[in-house]
């Protein structure tokens, strides 16, 4: 399985937007077939720290995510609510 | 829930010994009642890299884990296998 650590750094006043898209994205990419979790999580240090850890079964399963409409979307709508850009690091299960 | 993202810096030669530790540390800590998920994983584009996502259904059982005999010899046995202290930063789901 692979992982993806995807780091959001959102503008405090943008937080409620962004945690509303993100939610969205999430109903719909866990709907994906290659899509084995999907959890959207907020740093309890830094309010302005989300973090996204994402599950899929493979590198075609990411690829195909990166295609879907919701996935388009939600990063189109997200990209103002951003203080800097997302990171995102790919992990495999050990 | 709670999710802590733990970031290992392993020494390349020591990469076997650290997995097979937390490996044994990764069974016992999903017999605690309040973890719901710990998983072991490899960073693809850095082979030092090892990051250890756990989850916990309230900080009791964050407090309660880190006051097991899987946990405290689990730290005692990898420490010499680091490169780095390892860093953990705590998350609440959203």
């Amino acid at each position: 399985m692979i992982t993806l650590i995807v780091k959001v750094n959102v503008e405090p006043d943008n937080y409620g937007d962004l945690i509303y898209e993100t939610k969205i994205a999430q109903k719909q990419t866990l709907l994906e077939p290659g899509c084995k979790g999907y959890t959207i999580n907020r740093d309890l240090e830094n309010p302005s720290g989300i973090v996204l850890i994402e599950s899929y079964d493979s590198e075609m399963a990411i690829e195909y995510h990166k295609t879907t409409p919701h996935f388009l979307k939600w990063r189109e709508n997200v990209q103002p609510y951003m203080a800097s850009p997302r990171t995102s690091v790919k992990y495999t299960s050990i």
